[in-house]
């Protein structure tokens, strides 16, 4: 067990802590409530953006950007809006500084103040506005990747800071029908993106009115179960009906002749995904990634005592990656700066991928823990003895297996093939670990109960704000979602005790 | 020519509106000095992003995020920086919105106001701090993507606007030739991304005392000649020495057991070179893209009058796209969202760079017009004659060279090859213009007359703030760089007289 982290019986919330300083994935920034991601961190953001960006390309949609700031006007638009965010806005309110008595001070007032963007449906509304004329200018199927402002007072490094890196889907349509259908086909590219990318099982389904945001006439969520019972929102995809077309004024002349407003959807994840991601997959010695979104897929750890050795291991190293990553790269790697000893080959040359090989004087005990802590999905083991057995130690950070493999096999087929098999098992745990996780309550008492082992627990009940309110003060759970998968049945509600209340999944979560 | 374009001789300050406004790449935002970029504007910066953050992994960077905000305190620890960037802050005083008595005002005054940062080495500086403890930890190779903001009275889309994106690496190495390689490592990846991605030929050298970053020690840059015979900046690589180590105390533990001063420094190219792209190769007739950074390289255009013809022609087009682009690209999209009557085929899956059908109902010619002013590089044009003969007109956008091809010869390897012959010619064509307007001045009278003319003047001038100011005063030029091309050269000085002085480029700047 590493020293440098709590384990999660002990101290969960430590742990996750513990885990991310131990990984370098992230640091406080000294801005309130605000995080700087670090390398190894930003590199999990970046795989999660190939991978998704390609998915909205792959279903018809495009990037723009659009401004960081929004005039303060624009906000009240949308009534239900303007509350769910006005407690939480940075404002920027001058554009200058000047030197005074007391040093800097802000100068340069402005005439309206600006929001930094805590969400871009208002601007983007303006802007389509302007955009759309006619029914052959629909769909809009735009996406844009930015950086958002939400002041926190409570935070948690990338589940809750004030400053977070998302992507924004925001599109238009002609039809009621055909917003609906992007609604729930982008909640669809996200339950995929999770279970297929991230590893992780999500339950789909629409939120209740008391969850959905502020605007939008249904919210659809994905939601993950994390290792310690908690549930994390882990996407969400909201139908707004024509509410910001209507306070934008986006509208179109239809086929039949007449002027009308569209019918618009937004949909988004974000950092906090790299928060799920941890929660769900790592272990009491640190990070374990599922190896699709894992930045560097082997980590090589030569074992040398002499100089003698350590040229007969870098010959044989040199061996490895050549058939790993071909001879060009073996070359090409050599004349690239690097931090420390530490020297990256791409393996694969679109997604970034690496395998490293640690040089550093370090004991090979001390870099074997240095990758074990940041969940590179394999680690190679290669000494003196191992280069006279034409062999490698091969370690499974997933599951710590352990495997003598002769040199030969490793080729990029083998490491894929390999790879593969990890993904999905730890998919595979992950799914059971939230099944062996779910409960079923009959009434509101059990589901208190059951509440306090954690998990996902599902019940009968009908969605009802105040009760909602209630429930959630007495257990801290909330209704997460009407799952999809039990979307056929009724039953008795727990609360209220009438008849024909839906299932829903409840959980106290992030 | 079209109407909608003002021609270069005319007005090119309105030409260079019109071509992005008719090729949809940016609208002015409802913020001031801002812009939104629409989607073909930022396909454009995703190529160039795409190209040059695999240029920057080549050589040894990993990305990270920093936060968007910076403590007002901070601007003050480097004395140059803070007189550089405080009259175009925009500054976060409030953390929320309250409803008052003339609707919405700022809430919840900060302690200390936080600036948008304009760029980031204080609050990098701040970080690099703490993790940098020994020489073990350098290089330190980070880059960073973000949107920054400088408070702008006069902004031109794309050229200069309050917000911007672009990328910023900020390194720290041991020593100070480390750090001078960096700089000029980083000048030369942008030099060939410039040339070989954009083909836009460039001038690099050192700028002045008077043009230099501020708190850079020197600042490197590429300067390339717009159709006007103005000069753009188009990339900027300083070397911070130790200015910004000492402002925010970054040191190590040396190889000599002593503590010492990291060497720093930033490169950084922005959305502006969406800009010098527009202005080096667009025509009269509207945006002309060389292939490597073109979203989308072909347009087909289908002729047809009747139901008939059109399932005729679309047969036949569908053969093209299955060899262009393989037959499960042709399937896959069918089924894919689509805005208007306009399909889209990803000819190249790693880029997203496509081919597009256009199936709506305007004429031919409108269609044409559309493709053309939006610099698509290639335009098919297949009518019910051309399925009979079995081949496709093919329309260069660059040249208009216009050609009859055998459909049997549109293969993947055909489009590649008639692609690169158009990035070279487009490469040449803009070279041979620089070398047309680049002048020589042997006295201060002579550079009066040729800078009246417009282009690159190179002159020998001993470099001197004030004798630059009275220059940029009498002719609105400033010196660009000291091109390394004339290093070993040094003459006369053409303002203050004096032997010894190096060639420098002179030229009226964007």
């Amino acid at each position: 067990m590493a020293k440098n982290i709590k384990t999660r019986a002990e101290d969960y919330s430590q742990w996750y802590l513990d885990v991310i300083k131990a990984a370098q994935l992230a640091d406080y920034a000294p801005v309130r409530g605000c995080m700087v991601i670090r390398p190894e961190g930003f590199a999990i953001w970046e795989a999660m953006q190939r991978d998704l960006d390609r998915r909205f390309k792959e279903t018809g949609h495009v990037n723009a950007y659009f401004p960081l700031l929004i005039p303060m006007s624009f906000m009240t638009k949308e009534a239900q809006h303007v509350e769910g965010f006005a407690m939480e806005c940075a404002v920027v309110t001058h554009h200058k500084l000047e030197h005074g008595a007391q040093g800097l001070r802000a100068a340069g007032e402005l005439e309206e103040p600006y929001i930094i963007r805590p969400t871009s449906e208002t601007v983007i509304g303006h802007m389509y506005a302007q955009w759309v004329q006619s029914y052959r200018d629909l769909p809009v199927l735009i996406n844009q990747w930015a950086n958002v402002m939400r002041w926190e007072l409570r935070t948690r490094l990338f589940l809750r800071t004030s400053e977070f890196l998302w992507q924004e889907g925001h599109t238009a349509h002609e039809t009621e029908q055909e917003a609906q259908a992007e609604t729930l086909r982008m909640l669809d590219v996200y339950a995929d993106f999770a279970e297929q990318f991230l590893a992780l099982p999500v339950v789909k389904g629409p939120k209740t009115d008391a969850e959905k945001f502020p605007g939008a006439v249904t919210t659809y969520a994905i939601e993950a179960l994390m290792q310690d019972g908690k549930a994390l929102q882990a996407g969400t995809s909201h139908n707004l009906g024509q509410n910001f077309a209507k306070a934008f004024d986006i509208k179109f002349l239809g086929r039949d002749q007449k002027q009308q407003h569209v019918w618009t959807t937004s949909w988004g994840v974000s950092t906090r995904l790299i928060g799920a991601l941890i929660m769900a997959h790592s272990d009491d010695d640190g990070l374990v990634l599922p190896p699709r979104v894992a930045p560097n897929l082997v980590a090589i750890v030569p074992i040398f005592k002499s100089d003698e050795d350590k040229a007969k291991v870098a010959a044989f190293i040199d061996r490895i990656v050549a058939s790993l990553c071909g001879e060009d790269e073996l070359a090409a790697a050599k004349s690239r700066l690097s931090s420390g000893d530490i020297t990256r080959y791409f393996f694969d040359k679109v997604t970034g991928q690496s395998i490293l090989v640690d040089w550093r004087d370090n004991r090979p005990g001390d870099k074997q823990f240095h990758w074990e802590q940041r969940g590179v999905p394999f680690r190679f083991e290669v000494g003196p003895k191992d280069v006279d057995s034409g062999s490698v130690v091969v370690k499974r950070r997933f599951d710590r297996a352990k495997e003598v493999v002769e040199a030969s096999k490793l080729t990029p087929k083998h490491l894929r093939t390999e790879l593969e098999d990890v993904q999905r098992l730890m998919f595979e745990k992950a799914l059971a670990f939230r099944d062996a996780n779910t409960q079923r309550a009959a009434s509101y008492d059990e589901l208190k109960q059951q509440l306090e082992k954690g998990g996902f627990v599902r019940a009968f009940f009908q969605p009802d704000r105040e009760a909602e309110a209630k429930i959630k003060e007495e257990t801290k759970a909330t209704v997460r979602c009407l799952p999809f998968d039990a979307q056929s049945k009724t039953g008795k509600c727990i609360y209220s005790g009438k008849e024909g209340a839906p299932e829903v999944l409840f959980a106290v979560a992030y």
